[in-house]
């Protein structure tokens, strides 16, 4: 079918939207231009509403060929009916909206809505380089301020009974540990997330004398995940704890991944990953704790290969797939 | 289609065997007469082979209708097309089996075999009260001497990129704890299969002034982990430490499924629920401490239904699925 599908991502700071021609080659298809606006969550559903109709009117201005199908990744929770569920959010009057309709009746085009972190799981699963065919199977786990996780099973995004699958930040890796907004204590996001590397640091700092310590002691430093991975490469040994601290628990929730799901690549993404190459080789170190000898070796992980345009083009790709 | 389908269930005591018709009505279609034979793994892969023929031979006697598929659930890994490949296996031989093929060319009907925990799991969804329909999920944790696990999602087992999906029983849940045979140390299984709770009672009881403590200081009880329950229901204070103990440690790797494949139903089944519900309600206790409050309430856990034929009725009803 001629035409091309929409993707919408809602984060935080921007709405980003970009159209995916599904009849391009691999390489074409995701090197089309991402538009960004401005959130505006303070204000409520309304004004996201807008600005994702604007969004989607503006990137389809002039394109040719027909609309064939809109994909909005957005966070929170979402029902396998693509109807948000979730209070986890920081948008008012977001919960219980009915954006899959919406959408439909304005655009008469299908409309699948996902949790932003399946639709960044999706994404890369569609473009990564060991990943796309059916059969393949990709978890995707995004350190940022908190930790959002994705699932992809053979070509299908894993939702989950409640819309609950894939959350890998809140899997406890520390029983009666640092506790969670979420009301639980001891989640992965509460140590391996830039937040939860920057508690570390404060906590850790007093049992150290490193640059950082002192830093941390005089006030000068934050301290952010940031800082903490600027301190490593600099070799301070406060900085090295906590990578090793935060590897450990990256660690343990993925080999409870290869031991349920058994994914054929886990791809780890987010802010954090600015900090290089040092994260994925940490969570390696530890893994031969917590991975069954048997599928060690055959564990494939690896960084993510799309950034933080993951979620649009996962969105786009995700509504052409299941429509075109 | 008219016809039946073969289950197939090797067992380390023996093997089992049933026909499946699979147009009967839900009821009806797992009244059927399940036969018996002794595995004789020792011997090797070649007699446990003729076994199967013969198991097949038997019950597919006289059957009305024509044989359409056979279904085979087998200890050790399995990978996605139906091949051998696990070594974790005490039939010698076993490993590399391509048992699938065998049967294909002797019978001239599709072969599908799977791990036995797996078609456990795919019984249950199939003919559990609260699943089998499309989009239904569950997980099913069997407990015995180890601990099995199967995931059916969609009406599908998750079989993994390396057949590993659904080893529940090698989640980690005590970092640096009990070694385990997989190479690991602190698996769910050296805590809580009828063997973990063995170990715990020689473990915990010098601490404890129990009759059962005392049992075991004067070597008149084994224990195994029926003892451990029977002197539970009898008020016994280490049975009852022992119990908490192992039920955390079911909870914590249940918390782990919830987030992240959030199955509709988890199915608790195996040896060790011989000691009733108290099982189940062990591990509701410790649910909170490590399921997302969001879940917790639409959380299903229950007692597996169909008991030790679980496996040669998913077997069968597998293979029927997938061909009629």
């Amino acid at each position: 079918m001629k035409g091309y599908s929409i993707g919408i991502d809602i984060g935080g700071t921007s709405i980003k939207a970009a159209a995916f021609f599904g009849n391009a080659d691999r390489d074409g298809l995701i090197s089309g231009e991402i538009r960004r606006y401005p959130t505006r969550t303070a204000d409520g559903a309304a004004p996201v509403r807008e600005i994702i109709e604007r969004a989607i009117d503006e990137i389809s201005r002039g394109l040719p060929g027909r609309m064939i199908a809109i994909g909005v990744g957005t966070p929170g929770l979402v029902d396998r009916e693509g109807n948000l569920i979730g209070a986890a959010v920081n948008i008012p009057g977001w919960d219980g909206l009915p954006l899959s309709r919406a959408l439909e009746e304005r655009w008469r085009v299908p409309v699948s809505v996902a949790n932003d972190a399946n639709m960044t799981a999706y994404g890369e699963w569609r473009f990564g380089a060991e990943t796309g065919s059916a059969g393949d199977s990709l978890v995707c786990i995004s350190l940022g301020t908190g930790i959002g996780g994705g699932v992809v099973l053979d070509g299908r995004i894993l939702v989950g009974a409640g819309g609950m699958a894939g959350e890998i930040g809140h899997v406890v890796v520390e029983e009666g540990g640092r506790p969670c907004n979420c009301g639980l204590s001891g989640c992965l996001e509460r140590y391996s997330s830039a937040t939860g590397i920057a508690v570390s640091a404060v906590r850790m700092a007093p049992d150290f004398d490193s640059p950082l310590s002192r830093e941390i002691a005089a006030g000068t430093a934050g301290p952010t995940a940031k800082q903490v991975y600027r301190a490593l490469s600099a070799g301070d040994s406060l900085a090295a704890a906590i990578h090793r601290d935060s590897s450990r628990h990256l660690a343990k929730a993925i080999g409870v991944l290869a031991q349920t799901v058994n994914p054929k690549v886990i791809v780890i993404g987010g802010g954090v990953l600015e900090a290089g190459d040092i994260i994925i080789e940490g969570i390696r170190e530890f893994l031969p704790r917590f991975v069954l000898p048997m599928s060690l070796e055959s564990l494939n992980i690896r960084r993510a290969s799309l950034g933080e345009s993951a979620g649009v083009w996962g969105a786009a790709a995700h509504a052409w797939d299941k429509n075109a």
